[in-house]
């Protein structure tokens, strides 16, 4: 089964967004690869890629990009994969260009979104997707799970201390 | 492998949108659960719910709610397995609410957003995410992205008529 | 010179939208074609239509859609040509995800975008193009223009009537 | 009568904007314990807590959170307590998500919303609503009443010379 | 202590609106009173209503407008008694301007802003509010809780039956 | 001194929201002429007619326009009379492309903006500009003010009765 | 006939924004005061104050506020002199909260509303309505508009130079 | 035919943004005039400037202005030649007012709206436009496209060593 995970970007301007996705998936011991394909400037290429990501191995795909952000729905028009988008945040009221144009896509070619800027959800959201067949993968799950939760508590330990100092 | 497919909707009344997830769900014959469960009304069961969706065979999520959309969040938070979220349209911005309320997600917990009312999509991409262990979805994927690729040439034929009437 | 216009849409419920479009260029007298093309649906299609539009005579397209509206983005990555995009109005929020889609593309290719819904704007914009070549084209803009004062000053008129009636 | 004000924040990066709720509840005399609890990554916790606050001896609950900002919801579905929604500003739309995730509540579980980031108000507002019983604190809101409106007409005092300066 | 809740709407016709509010506070048995008040039509009523609220036995207000509504903000200038902010739903943009001028309140004069048309939610803050003191209020509030949280597992029950019909 | 107050609109389609401006400006017995022009389709007329305006007798323009609403600007930008802006709703987000294109204006060149559709108000407005050097249209304006203070006086009162009948 | 015009903001912190506007009230002419009256935080003082403002000479009110912007509002609650709303820009979408706080007034009560943080043109639009009767002020408008083309005109004999250097 | 290109801009203040389309121009040989016209401070000029546009050899008008952008409106109204508007950024929700004050033109009048800020992208329309009568230009537009396409790949290339760094 295919359990690599494509990280494709529209521009290389993405990639301190997408740089947490990266950490992620390598924490995860996922094997992947990194791309920067454009839907506009290298059309050929996000089709040829897309097309043809099943036999490469990749079982997930995510996509980031910003503005008219089209990457995503492209890669999505060319595959059955299933295809996380990470609208980037532009300059325009906080990324709504790129989250509406990632998100709203016509019936029979969806998109997975995450939040703008959610690089590190999408790794997340590929590595829950991946782990149905993998348990190694779930196990990590659980134990992000976990951790979160106890930094969080930790957090909530440490913020007594702060609320005195006020 | 879990294959089964959770549809929960955060009220009854987002039954008419999320029909179209349940339509597409039986034609590819993959088995599913419909419940009706509020993050907010009957928060203690959406707990139960998620904590227990793994054991109880899920493989996928689609959750589907409207206005502060919590609980396509509030499943992420007790379950590792991908949630997709279904912004129902509301009478705020055209679904504005649901939609922000929906993918804006912190990093730890993602939830995989389709477009306002998506319904459609929510399947199309849960099965997406179960084809990885079955071909027998995977093909019925491509028999779907053929057959709406048909249907769009068809109405490129349709259309000439249309014209020329005008 | 090419002097014909595609008049492109990504769904045939756009027809209804596009038809200020095709009723305006023949009153021009411009010869046209209507398709209907999805970038998500048809993607091949698209690539091979927008590839080939040159030698097959376009001088300018027209490309209508909704939603996470990458039809004319995705026209544009794959011709030089002016690629003009009419954002079709979605229940969301009045068509701001098609306009911001449509018109927020990447430097290097350009959709050159119309109001929502605007396709009678579109064929008036395509005609105004081809009319840099064509006196009989730019004849009927002056034609247009001054038809469109003459009827404001005719209900410039007309106004003092219902004035009156109050 | 409950006359504890619970502060929670669903991470302590927002400690800095719920700074000014600690101080006006400390300078009103009231008092409070601050806690770091998520919805979405310690979800059993912010259960736990919700459904305990009354028997602890809260009497009102200020949540804190930002993006999709569901911390005040999940409070509010496991208590009667009046609950006081404070949207953290976020990147996007300077807080809209944070504001609609928190006040757009569906029927039966209101979060009492004030402005994005307003952590003073929210203290004010539990102020307002402890003090029905206690009447030192409904003196020192009209006392705050008094304060704001001399600082204000000392403000007004001092424009005449800042007018002057221009 | 003051147990009585005022419903003071801007207008008569944010009365279809605010008929739930009354609604819920007769089945809690809460007496009210129920007013149309303008902030800027009956300026002068509406300050000799805030400022005498408390001393008429008021406990909470509930204030209902549209547009600029200004009538919760400016009730709470002269009260400290909390005042519940009710968005009525306007033809712009879903009620954002209703939303907007009600809850970004300046610091020290807070209004607790339930959703857009919440009118039902604001008479349960209201009622949560009054609760603290009112055994009986506190009472009907878990009933309530539990009677939502009924009619969502009845549904979910129905559910079952609709989804075999499709 | 000016007295005469011109309507002017964009399209005759304004003409429904306007009419409350008419009937107020014949109510306060203030002499006005009604006009279509349109700042895009009749530029020339609009030039002139705001250009001869203040040697015309009008004392204020009231210009009213949807969409991409340029016509109170261009008006604006040839007198130096005070121009009120009506943004006229428009299909998109409610007005909000009407208001920020009227409202927006550079610095030099001020439009008074009303609210969208505020056809009544503006001609408020324009009563209250020419009320400063006439006594009868001031008296007009407090008679105004008491009976809409009145009327909403009149709905308290009614308001009792619907109340009851609940 | 009163010729004295009010500069009231909500709050000190506006008075950078508001500098501009006294300059230019300053190089008219133009008698003038400036006030610090907030609508919540002294709202005896605002209705005082616009209740009095036409016997204390003013012709013209500009009144300046953030977020939820009340003050011009509440000001033409309490007079029938023309009120101009500068909307002060607030973090939240750029002002938009101020602007439809201030724009979106009832049927009765018009607010003139300038641009986000229009100060200047607030101040000009206030020049315009005394200029009915102030043929000094009309000419100095005159000047300004004679002045301002100047300006523009000047840059665009720069820009020549500047596009050079490119 | 016409050749040249005007860039015009409503404020010295847009240059920065401007240059890009200068050095596109420039870079493919296009002959052209830069401008500061101001379609509120010197309405004669732009109303002259778009009306002797054709005759003095302009083929294409990039018009950019900010806030209430009317410029290229302004200018499409006085000729037939095709008006490309860039909406400029202002602080106002990233430039929404200037780009729903650019694109949503009334029918009869097009403007050829690129994204906010996009003076590249203006340019490169402006020579897709010019191409269809000269080869020069058009053999510029398919080189662009593929050093463009270049450039992804050089960064697809480069990415990966980024990725090993991490």
């Amino acid at each position: 089964m295919n359990n690599r995970v494509a990280v494709v970007m529209g521009s290389d301007s993405d990639f301190e967004v997408m740089k947490a996705a990266i950490v992620r998936l390598k924490s995860f011991g996922i094997p992947f690869e990194v791309r920067v394909i454009s839907a506009h400037r290298t059309p050929a290429e996000a089709e040829r890629f897309s097309k043809t990501a099943e036999e490469n191995g990749f079982g997930v795909i995510i996509a980031a990009a910003g503005k008219a952000a089209h990457l995503a729905g492209v890669i999505a028009a060319n595959t059955v994969l299933p295809v996380i988008g990470v609208p980037v945040k532009s300059s325009m009221m906080g990324g709504l260009d790129s989250l509406l144009s990632t998100v709203q896509m016509p019936n029979g070619v969806p998109v997975a979104t995450v939040a703008v800027n959610g690089a590190d959800n999408a790794a997340i959201l590929a590595a829950q997707i991946l782990a149905a067949a993998d348990h190694g993968i779930r196990k990590k799950l659980y134990d992000l799970k976990a951790e979160i939760a106890r930094e969080v508590s930790r957090k909530d330990e440490l913020i007594k201390t702060e609320v005195e100092s006020i």
